[in-house]
Order: C-alpha cells, then sequence, then structure tokens
C-alpha cells in the first residue's frame, strides 16, 4: 500500500531536506522515526527537496508498505519519534498512481521579511529581516513582469539539477502587514534557490537599488551573474503542494504558524 | 550616568535570566556583550528575573557608567557582541532615581497556548501545547476569583524569594483566535513561577478537572500541594514592565512577536 504523509518541520534545526551521511537532515529524521514505528525501512519520496533553513509547513512524501495502520497511528507514532523540530501532520492511504514529487502540479511558498532597525531574537531563522524601509509598490511592479511561463536561468542556482529551467510563475502577492511583508509565490514548480534569488532581487529594488523595469531584464538575459545575490533563507515556508483533486490531499495545516492569516482571503 | 535598555530575547536558548557561573543565562550573554563593546564590566540590574524557556519582549535594565555614547550606539554596538537569541531594543539615559526594579510599579505577562490534536515543530518553545479543547468560559470565570492583592502562596514555588506572598492582581484576559488562547496577566508584581502555576490551574479548568470555584478555594487554601503542577514555559513572555511615566520609558518593540496584535484594542 502507498501512503501519504504531510510533514512540518523548522527547518533552522536541519541540513535540508535530502538524506546525507551526516544524518542531519529531515528525512534522516523521519526516516529513522518511521522505522522505529514501523520496525522496518520505508524510503520516502518528497514533494519538495527544501534547503538548509527553509521551513515545510505543508511538506508531503509518499511510501511503499505492507504494514496496515490507522491514518491516525501513522501520524501519533511516528511522531513518538521524531525530534521536537518535526511532526507528522496528517496520513492517508492513496492509490499507487500517486507520487508525491510526480502527482504535484503546483507549489506555494511564503517568504516573510522583517523591516525593523532593530533584529527580533524571536524571528531568528523564522523571518528575513531588512533592517531599512522598502518601495512595496515598486517590488509588486516588478514581480508582475516575471509572471508566467519564462526561462528563470538568471534566478537559477549552479547546483540545479532541474531537467528544464523553464517554470510556470502563476502569481507572486506582496503584502505589508505592520512591521512584516508577507511575499506569496506560486508556481507549477521552483528551481534550486529560486525563491531565495527572486527575493534578494525584489529586495534589491525595494531598496531603491534598481528600477523595477530591471527585474524583466535580468529574467530576459538568463544570466545568474546579473542577480542579486540569493537572500536569507531564514523567512522561506514551502507553505502548500497542489495535487489533482481525485487525490484528496489533506490541505496544510498552516494555522501553526502565526502569520498564516495574512493569507486568508 | 545611568543608563536603561529595553532587551528582547529568546528564552529557549538561555537558562533563565540570572547570571550563573556556566554563563549560559541571558544576564551573562548581555554582560558579556555590553563588556566587549565598552571596554570595561558594566554589571546590570533587571526588572524581572525570567525563568528558563521564558523569553522577554519588554525586559528592562540598568547599569551605571562614566561613559558617554549616543543611545543608538549603546544599542547597535551592543548588538554587534550579542549572538542571534538577544537583542537590544532601545536605551535611554535616566536619572539616579531610576530602578529597573525597584521603580517597576507593574509587570505585564503573556501566555501563549496553542490547542490542536498534533504538536507544531513551529512552535516548539515559543508557545505552550494542549491537543485537547479547553472551555474559555470556565477559564475566564476562574481567572475572575483571582483578581485583587491577595496571599498568592498557591501559587509560588519553593524557591521564591520574594519578601511576601502578598501581590496585587490587577487583570486577566483571555482570548481565543483560531487554534491559539492567548493569556494575559497584569500585577504589581509575581512570585516565582506564579503565572506558570496559575496557567497550570486554568488549563486544569478549561480541561473539565475542576470547576471554576476550585480556583478560589486554592487561592483561600495558601497551599502549593493543592494546586495544579507548574505548567510549560514555552508560551511565557514578559511582555511590558510598568514605570512611573515621569521616567518616559520607551515601550516594549513586541511588534517582532507575530501575535502581538492580539493584544491591541
Amino acid at each position: 500500500m502507498r501512503v501519504a504523509l504531510g510533514v512540518q518541520y523548522d527547518g533552522s534545526a536541519f541540513c535540508g531536506w535530502q538524506s546525507q551521511p551526516h544524518g542531519k537532515t529531515v528525512q534522516d529524521a523521519l526516516e529513522r522515526a518511521l522505522r522505529e514505528f514501523a520496525q522496518t525501512s520505508l524510503p520516502t519520496v518528497v514533494a519538495g527537496r527544501t534547503d538548509t533553513g527553509v521551513h515545510g509547513l505543508g511538506q508531503v512524501v509518499h511510501f511503499d508498505t505492507e504494514l496496515t495502520r490507522d491514518d491516525f497511528s501513522w501520524v501519533r507514532g511516528t511522531n513518538a519519534f521524531l525530534p521536537p523540530t518535526v511532526a507528522v501532520q496528517w496520513a492517508k492511504p492513496m492509490p499507487d498512481t500517486f507520487h508525491a514529487r510526480f502527482s504535484a502540479f503546483e507549489r506555494t511558498y511564503y517568504y516573510v521579511l522583517y523591516v525593523h532597525p532593530i533584529r527580533s531574537p524571536m524571528l531568528t531563522g523564522r523571518a528575513g529581516w531588512i533592517h531599512t524601509s522598502l518601495d512595496v509598490d515598486a517590488m509588486r511592479t516588478a514581480a508582475a513582469f516575471l509572471i508566467g511561463e519564462h526561462d528563470f536561468s538568471a534566478f537559477r542556482s549552479s547546483e540545479c539539477q532541474a531537467k528544464t529551467p523553464v517554470k510556470h510563475l502563476h502569481q507572486i502577492d506582496v503584502r505589508q502587514q505592520g512591521d512584516f511583508i508577507h511575499f506569496r509565490f506560486r508556481a507549477n514548480a521552483f528551481l534550486h534557490h529560486m525563491v531565495r534569488n527572486l527575493m534578494g532581487c525584489l529586495v534589491a529594488i525595494g531598496r531603491g537599488r534598481h528600477k523595477a523595469e530591471w527585474l524583466a531584464e535580468v529574467l530576459a538575459g538568463k544570466d545568474r551573474s546579473r542577480a542579486a545575490p540569493t537572500f536569507m533563507p531564514d523567512g522561506l515556508y514551502l507553505a502548500q503542494v497542489g495535487y489533482p483533486e481525485a487525490f484528496a490531499v489533506p490541505p496544510a495545516q498552516s494555522g501553526s504558524v502565526p502569520w498564516s492569516t495574512v493569507w486568508i482571503d
């Protein structure tokens, strides 16, 4: 049987998602816990391999097993063996046609940016920080140039393993609330470091270092060296993975992030 | 000259406020940073000595110095030597009559409680967690019995060094928002573990283990052993310290905690 899990984690506690020999990744922690609970090895396939420091609110994995357990037993049993920085949110039996990575047609990321002259200890690892105010309208104008299907090579890290740099970016929303600016990115898929590279460029525009139109030029140039430096991972959250309705994948339990209400329309 | 500082910290990274030989407290971190910046030892006096795991949003300290620095130099200079889990928010020269502890006539604490069947990795150390729903009205009714000047011995830890167990509790607010219940406690001063012991009792009442009236009996009994166990420190924040207006102490910069908007009336 194929089982899907919804997984949430504090990325600042891990060296990214993907398993590594040192064992300090989210995948390593999850697979250790599954092995403890199931008393057998259960390799997982993930929707989106997040980087070091990037958080998961609505991450999805699947694995195949002969074992039969209640859905909530998978949740409670696995959580009993996970550190406080990771938790399974739901479990659901799936048809063999479901694949956590290849069935996903859409990913949504949030970026939370704290704008204040003085850094906040309560937000370390949880939000990006910038000490000068930003021109939100300019960032919105710039973001609009990116919407649609494009070759995003200008925002792709050299380590990216994607087959093609062409992605369809559906939406970028920018919303200011108190001392925070909230960003939401929705695309069919993202390249390695793509959101952090886009954030670096948007912040450069918000600070007035470039005009909004510069982002259109960077995109068209397809040259990573013309874009701004990669922005810090602290405020980046994999919020939601979209699957065909037929699979009835439960929504991400993102109410646990205090600023999730920002995106309730 | 006497200088006051507003200090914010993530209590989960420290063994409480008060200096200890192992040096892993907030006071140790702050005094190390002050010494690095000022190139001389500057012992501090604090408004409220918080416990291990308890956060500071509006903590206040003072120290005496011969040095003259701009207010913002104290902030930026000290922060340069502090770990990411502590930050000075403001600095202000004060008359000698100001005393961070003895001039304070009021303290406000927040408790943030996450109510959900499954724990949240993003809230570990940041919010208390309870997996069953609570009767908020019963907790409010119970809280009302505590308001006023009382002997709070029933909620006092055996390690408490306060001269008297009589404190004046001005206000307890309980507000539900999404999956969170927010508590606000305002008193002239608190005994050691007093808020966490009150939280333990309120949660016991919220779960239906006791009637609201039980809290009045516990208070009257002045016996710690009749109260509920001390609740976890994770969701406890020293939000604000109140001083006479003449000192013009800057307000706590609590906008950096995403749920601070809960208490904007």
